[in-house]
């Protein structure tokens, strides 16, 4: 429900000659930026122009859950880090270099939301900061780049409030305006530990998100019991106010470092009301279980978060680099286990953040991506370069560099 | 002292114009294979060949403390991970796999060092399986490899019981042939939790290591209080034998699950002992502590461990990722923390194994790397390709190619 209609771009053309993950050779027919059909031996019509696959590796475009293109330093010349280690060192750091350093958000995310069509992602959540100082400028550069990209890629753009809410009166204002404006949904930040109130934080949260009717996507870095609190009060509301669906929980730290029943409780109650968490599989962090996520019906998902900013040095565009090092994470060695890793970056990314008619059947947008590799595991660890991505029925890049549409026998 | 004593093989030669990670601007002069000076502006000699770095990057030679050359699938199809989840599937899979697959552990072993190569590595340490099935065929074929390479890596050989030592008897007969073959380090794996009976298990190996005059290098999965028990054990016989810095202990993955004192007290025996410690940096599992190790004095180097092979389909030739994932799983993100991380897999890896000759420092061996980054943190998180790599005082690869050394201004 908050994905952006893309236009209608392509005629029809068919990609043959490629493999699944599950090594069925198949033919994919597109027509109008939809698959029309996949499967062995598709009919070659004449007049219909053909893209030999050369029996490259099929998979889905990727999904990016989590991340905050507007803040980035890619392709600028390095950001060093100084920063202290605490929460609230990062955000005030960050802070200061945004009213100083004259970033073009706008420049920035452009740059960076490329660099992912190029390495396969057409779909992708980005989280833009809101504060009292920087107003709405970082939007409006996102919002800038929604356009520019809307043929390619679908974005969704959460408007943050990277300072907290309640600490900067004025900042529910501009989280109101950001909504109007154009923001697809309403994100937060540790009602407990940043804003000091979490009923009074999450309050104000869902309300102005039942206002717009949109959804939540709230970061909880909260650790352990404290967390486990602020999750259960945000699980009352959305029980009260009936947002199940509505609402994902980035990060959920808390979840990676409760006493198992306590836990479990959690994730069932998750389950039932539909309340998805996003992770970023950080390893110097707990992070909730996976498998056990898995079994108890609760949607986990993953992204990068940052991506080279002044918060962190890491990140990649690439989503393939995201799938490993979630499998690395969760240990997952088997290629069956690998297979969940790059769902996190694929169909259970696009159904936690609501991203429609996605994946690899007929019907579904066609966002595809080739990769020379033996199977998905392969994929994965080697990330090799993209040999072809399509978007919204049409090839975008070739061989790691972008491409004008233009099916070559 | 374990070190491969390579041939001098070039004639003086100098690359101008590159980067120190403290940002100031040098000259590498090199004859007869080593570092002749480093410094601004230094003299250029007629006659002698001149490379220009062109601004780039100036890395030493990078150092592999931990990896499993001989059952690599490296460029090999795909092998489909199946196994179970403990620790004795892995091995009893791997042995089942090495009897039944017709694995070349010589060809292996020499493409994925040649990789490592490629990638800038000019120092490594392989842990050769020896087993009662396979006898010393793993060994000779790495044995050929590191004749082949001799003039480009310096390759290290730990004789490894990679089914263990007491519970197949001949296994310490085979180690023993292991060691007069050319195996430079012994090698031993959980003495409790596989072997049964860490004194008798320690005793054996000490016993064996003592009698060639060679180092130890020990795997020591053993989690919490019975890693630390089987350690205290080990820190014994190295005090009782007098074998202060010949030990290494891999992985110590109990240094990272204890309480901090009992924790403390071993990383002050580790370091009166000089017993150093190697890290993969592991996500999913307790590690020692980075940064108290290094306040203690205490030397901890970091390794892939196996690559693509039947153990794991992650880890890659390139130092530079694994620099990557361990500054990740220590979350560093300062400038000054990330080269924390490239010591780990440079310097102190070179300490800790016995490297010698070893740094960028007049009458160091001629081991660079030239890479394309503003700065050290930039060259660890975006791993471009190699511009330059010199081993040995020779060109070995280029632009990410492996090349003939051949100076071009």
């Amino acid at each position: 429900m908050t994905t952006t209609a893309l236009p209608r771009t392509t005629n029809a053309w068919l990609i043959t000659n490629v493999r699944r993950t599950d090594g069925a050779r198949v033919d994919v027919s597109i027509a109008d930026g939809r698959i029309a059909a996949i499967g062995p031996n598709l009919a070659r019509e004449p007049g219909v122009a053909i893209e030999d696959g050369a029996g490259a590796l099929l998979l889905p475009g990727f999904v990016e859950g989590h991340t905050h293109l507007d803040k980035s330093h890619w392709g600028m010349p390095w950001y060093r880090n100084e920063v202290g280690p605490k929460l609230t060192d990062r955000i005030e750091n960050e802070r200061r270099w945004r009213a100083q350093s004259g970033h073009d958000a706008g420049a920035q995310s452009l740059a960076l939301a490329r660099a992912f069509v190029l390495a396969g992602t057409t779909r992708l959540r980005t989280h833009v900061d809101i504060d009292t100082e920087a107003g709405l400028r970082h939007l409006d550069g996102v919002l800038a780049t929604r356009a520019t990209l809307r043929d390619v890629l679908d974005l969704q753009i959460v408007a943050f409030p990277q300072s907290g809410l309640l600490g900067r009166p004025g900042t529910d204002a501009l989280l109101d305006r950001a909504l109007s404006a154009g923001a697809d949904v309403l994100g937060a930040l540790d009602p407990a530990l940043i804003d000091g109130d979490p009923v009074a934080s999450l309050d104000l949260t869902f309300g102005l998100a039942q206002r717009h009717q949109k959804p939540i996507d709230i970061h909880l870095h909260e650790p352990g019991e404290i967390g486990a609190f602020t999750l259960g009060l945000l699980l009352d509301r959305v029980a009260a106010l009936g947002m199940q669906g509505q609402v994902v929980v980035s990060h959920a730290f808390c979840l990676g470092a409760l006493p198992e029943r306590e836990r479990d409780a959690l994730l069932t109650r998750l389950a039932d009301l539909r309340v998805a968490l996003l992770t970023t599989a950080p390893p110097s962090t707990p992070v909730p279980p996976l498998k056990t996520c898995i079994e108890k019906g609760v949607t986990l998902f993953g992204g990068n978060d940052g991506i080279r900013d002044t918060w962190t040095p890491y990140g990649s565009p690439d989503m393939l680099e995201r799938a490993m090092l979630i499998a690395m994470r969760y240990n997952l060695r088997r290629d069956d286990d690998l297979a969940l890793a790059l769902d996190c970056v694929s169909g259970t990314a696009a159904r936690g953040c609501g991203f429609t008619h996605y994946g690899l059947h007929a019907g579904a947008r066609a966002d595809l991506v080739l990769v020379d590799a033996d199977t998905l595991a392969q994929a994965i660890v080697a990330r090799p370069p993209r040999k072809l991505v399509v978007a919204n029925g049409r090839i975008v890049a070739r061989n790691g560099a972008h491409a004008q549409h233009r099916p070559a026998d």
